[in-house]
Order: structure tokens, then C-alpha cells, then sequence
């Protein structure tokens, strides 16, 4: 028999988790607070639990996924952990996942989860996992069934460290596209002919400078690539400019702008874009 | 014999400009104004004028590439174009663009330049261009020299405006890579590394969560596509609450997240990421 497997929270990502671990064989014991959510597990032949204790007591991995750390403590805390390696992929930040560690035990492993949930089970899909690694080794078969697992490291908060950095960076994206679909809409111009044209190549093609930039942290110098920070602090404030213009609120922009002219007035002007993650750095 | 051709500025990308001109075999005129700059252009042929009017006057085809909008102004303003068509291939904003289009007459256009120097002649590189329809099917071998031309429409503003909408995101996509950066090196986590496994492979991955975006905008309705914003405004704290722990300034951060919880509280929480897409259009 494979091993059963506990999933807490049937939320849009719980629900994805428990269905991979269904599909996969595994007896999977699901609970949620709002009892009757996601029927459709019943049918994949999930069991479902009246309590967290009674979820917990059902199988010896038990995976967590609820909203936000607090949701966590409140929904263990008093619960009967013995024997159990608690999974907890509840997004947090790196000091609550070392606070949570403590807490929960001898075999914690905590994770963040780097994909939307129809992502779960399917190739594209990772998750990164640190603790104890003796847990995360026992269970590396059982974790690969929801996505592709990276352990970085035995320190609890790191996975949380590295999960927060992809989102992060996954935000400016998002937040920067909005921001030019936004100026686009207010001049007419339908999204998905911008994007397919314009919008997504040009992306693709500027991903290529982020390697750069790493390399110049890890080796310098901070070159400036043909683009020093001085021309685009001045270029910068037509994007600001332009948003107002154009009807669309600047906020997302308006912070790069101020570091950009900080950098120029700290004498950063002749260098490029990874002098910027230096001032970052030195907050 | 090839049209000639005239260079105003030889900034970085100016100086790019006159090379792949010369490289193409046309009789390229340089004029900047510190003389000397980029002697290599010399080697490969080029003619350097005196002034400005001297520039305009050696050439049918003029293209300006300086600083800024006003730096335009300031070296042609009293220089007779007759007969002239000016490519102003600074960047501005579509208001700066449209004066300009009034002010340096009958055969204007304006471009964004969508590439750094080294690009220029490269098949990745485009232009957007905008304003008078003729000059640029006359012109269009010519600059396609340069880059790929991308003619937008008969508005002077348009190219500034797509040229905008392109580099807001780019740099919110770097701003995002800018602080994941930062995070990990403060962490000690060396940033090549980080970026070859993880970074640019998530970035790329979530490029394509961009054209659903669109979708939904022209087509409706706003999916949450198991993401919430509800869920998402709640992971946000983390990180911002993270920068601060791990020393790095969360200002690059901070207004999605104010954006947000914005959307949760005007009751979008329920709804996906291109909902933000409203909330900044109607600034
Ligand atoms: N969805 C994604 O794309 C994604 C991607 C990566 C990581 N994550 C992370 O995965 C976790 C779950 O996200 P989700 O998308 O599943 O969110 P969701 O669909 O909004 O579900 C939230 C879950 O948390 C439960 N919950 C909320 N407050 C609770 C409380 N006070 N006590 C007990 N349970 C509570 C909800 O139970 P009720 O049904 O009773 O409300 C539900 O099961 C979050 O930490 C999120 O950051 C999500
Ligand atoms: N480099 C890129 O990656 C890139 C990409 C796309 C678009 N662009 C745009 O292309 C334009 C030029 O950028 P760049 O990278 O070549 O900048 P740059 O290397 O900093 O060169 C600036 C140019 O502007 C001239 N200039 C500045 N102030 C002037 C003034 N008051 N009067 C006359 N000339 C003046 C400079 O002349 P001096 O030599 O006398 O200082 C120099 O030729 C900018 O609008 C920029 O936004 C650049």
C-alpha cells in the first residue's frame, strides 16, 4: 500500500494537492475548515476528517495548506503531532517558518509551493523544501507527486527565503505588465494583439539581461551594457509622465524612478542596472 | 550610391546607430555635441559635421537620437529642414512626441527604440515608429538597417506610447529580478546560481500567466484561475515583511501590495491578478 497521506485545507491549492496524492494512489485523508468543500475529492475516494486531530491521527504525512501562518498555529496547535512529519506549504515568511519548526516538531519540513494549482502534478511545476532532511529524504517519493521537489537547505526558513524571492520577482513582472495593459486599454488598443506582438517577446527577449546582471554581483564590474542608469533616470521620468497622461495611476512605476535618481545623485550614473541591487542590499 | 545619412548624437545608442548606417554601406554625417566622441566611426568612414545645421544640410534622411525631449529642441531648433525627414529616435513621452511632430514639420516620425546598443542590427532588435505614413514607406529600407521597423500609426505620440508601455514593464520585471537579488545575496546565496535554476526559469514560466491576462481583459471575465487575490493580498505581507528582515528595502515592493489589499476591500478579492489591470486604468 502506498503510503496515506493528510491534507489540511481544501482551499484552490489543498484541493490541487489532495487530487494529485488521489491520483497517484495514495489514501488520502482530507479536512478543511468550512466542512463539504471540493465534493469532488469524495469521489476520487478522499476520507474525510471532522477534526484536525482526527485528520492528523490518519496517516504519518500530513500536509498542510491553509491561508497564512496563523491559520497553521491555530488549526495544530494542541494537536497530538507524535510520530508525524508535518509538511507545511502554507505561504510564510522565513522567521515564521523557524518559529512554526520549533513548534511542530522533530520531523518538520516546510515548502513553498512555485506554481498555481492547475500546475500541480504537471512538469512546470516546483516546490521548495527545507528542514530536516532526514524527513525530506523519507518522503522525497511521496512530495514528487505534487510537483518537482528542490531542498535547499536544512534551516527551516529557507525555503520560504527562495519562495518569497520567485514571487517577488514574479510581482514586478506581473505589476509591470499590468501597468503597460493598463496604458494600452486607456488608448484603445486590444490586450492580446499588444501582448502577442509586443508585450510577451519584448519580455522574453529583456529575461536574457537578468543573467547578466548576476554575473556582474557575483564577478563584476557593474557594467553598463550600453545603458547607463544616468540616460535612464532621464528616460525614466517620461514613464511617469506618460502614465499620468494617459490616465493610468503611476504608483507601480513611481519607486524605480526614485531609486533610479538616487543612484544618479549618489554617483552611479555611469554604471547599470545591477548598481541598483547594491542600494537594495544597503537598505 | 545608398542614401546618406545623418546622425545626430553619439551617445551609446547613436554611436550603434551610425555603425550599422556605415556597415550598410550608406554615407553616414555625425555631428555630437563633445566632438570626438566614438573615433572608431571615423575608421569606418564617417563624416563629422560641425554643427547641427551643417548635419541637417549633408542628408535627406536625419536621425536624432539624444538625452531627452528638450536636448531635441535645444539642437534643432532654428536649423532649416527643408526637404528633410527627421527620424527622432529619443525617447519621449506621446505629448513630447506630438509637439515635436508640429514643430519639425512635413516629414516627421518618431521612434522607441525597443533594444540596447549591441542589439542594433541584430534580428532581435525593433523600432516602433509613428507619424507621417510617406516618409516611412520612403525611409523604410533605410531604417530597417537599424532594427526591425514596427510602424504603429499616423499619431506622432504612438511610438512613444508603445515604447512606454514596453519599458514600464521591463522595468517592473527587472525591479522584481532587482530585489529577489538582493534577498538572496544578503542571504549569501551567490546570484548566478540562483538565477540559472530558479530565477529566469520561474520568470519564463510565468510569462505565460501574461497572455491570459490579456485574454481576459478583451474577452472577460476576470478568472481567478486559482488564485485569488483575497489569498494573494495575505502572501503579499510576507513579503514585504521579509525584505525588512533579511536588510533589504522593500520600496520596490510596497505598492502592489497597498494595490491589493485595495482590490480585496473594493471587494475583488475573489476575482484574479488582471483585475488590477481596472483598478490602475481608472487612476
Ligand atoms: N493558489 C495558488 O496559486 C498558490 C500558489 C502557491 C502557494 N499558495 C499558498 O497556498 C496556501 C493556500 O492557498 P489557496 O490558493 O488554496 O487559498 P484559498 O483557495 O483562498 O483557500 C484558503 C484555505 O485556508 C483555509 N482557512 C482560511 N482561514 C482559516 C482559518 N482561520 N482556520 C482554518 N482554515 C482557514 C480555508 O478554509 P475555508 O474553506 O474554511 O475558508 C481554505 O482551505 C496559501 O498560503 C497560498 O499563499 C497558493
Ligand atoms: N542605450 C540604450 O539602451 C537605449 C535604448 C533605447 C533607447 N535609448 C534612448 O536613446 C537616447 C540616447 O541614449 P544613449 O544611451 O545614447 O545615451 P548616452 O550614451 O548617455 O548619450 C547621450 C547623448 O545625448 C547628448 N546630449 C546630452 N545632453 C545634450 C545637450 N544638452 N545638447 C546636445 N546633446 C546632448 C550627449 O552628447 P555628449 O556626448 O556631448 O554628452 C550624447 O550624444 C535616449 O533618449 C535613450 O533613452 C537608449
Amino acid at each position: 500500500m502506498k503510503t496515506p497521506v493528510t491534507v489540511l485545507g481544501l482551499g484552490a491549492m489543498g484541493t490541487a494537492l489532495a487530487r494529485a496524492l488521489l491520483a497517484a494512489g495514495h489514501p488520502t485523508t482530507v479536512w478543511n475548515r468550512t466542512p463539504g468543500r471540493s465534493p469532488e475529492l469524495d469521489e476520487l475516494g478522499a476520507t474525510r476528517a471532522g477534526t484536525p486531530a482526527d485528520a492528523v491521527a490518519a496517516s504519518p504525512l500530513v500536509i498542510v495548506c491553509l491561508l497564512v501562518d496563523a491559520t497553521v498555529r491555530a488549526t495544530l496547535d494542541g494537536v497530538d503531532l507524535t510520530g508525524r512529519t508535518v509538511v507545511n506549504l502554507t505561504n510564510s515568511t522565513p522567521e515564521q517558518s523557524r518559529t512554526t519548526a520549533e513548534r511542530f516538531g522533530a520531523s518538520y519540513l516546510d515548502g513553498g509551493i512555485m506554481a498555481v494549482p492547475a500546475m500541480i502534478g504537471t512538469p512546470g511545476a516546483f516546490i521548495f523544501y527545507s528542514g530536516v532532511p532526514e524527513a525530506f529524504e523519507k518522503y522525497r517519493a511521496e512530495l514528487s507527486v505534487l510537483a518537482r521537489p528542490a531542498y535547499v537547505g536544512e534551516d527551516p526558513g529557507l525555503a520560504a527565503l527562495y519562495d518569497i524571492a520567485l514571487l517577488s520577482a514574479m510581482y514586478g513582472m506581473f505589476g509591470g505588465a499590468q501597468h503597460a495593459l493598463a496604458l494600452m486599454a486607456n488608448a484603445g488598443v486590444p490586450a492580446t494583439a499588444f501582448t502577442e506582438q509586443f508585450l510577451s517577446p519584448w519580455l522574453t527577449a529583456m529575461l536574457a539581461s537578468i543573467p547578466r546582471m548576476a554575473g556582474e554581483l557575483d564577478n563584476g564590474p557593474v557594467d553598463t551594457a550600453g545603458s547607463n542608469l544616468a540616460m535612464q533616470a532621464a528616460a525614466y521620468e517620461n514613464l511617469v509622465t506618460a502614465a499620468q497622461t494617459q490616465g493610468v495611476d503611476p504608483r507601480l512605476l513611481v519607486p524605480m524612478g526614485e531609486l533610479l535618481a538616487e543612484a544618479v545623485a549618489a554617483g552611479h550614473g555611469d554604471e547599470g542596472l545591477s548598481a541598483l541591487v547594491g542600494l537594495l542590499r544597503s537598505a
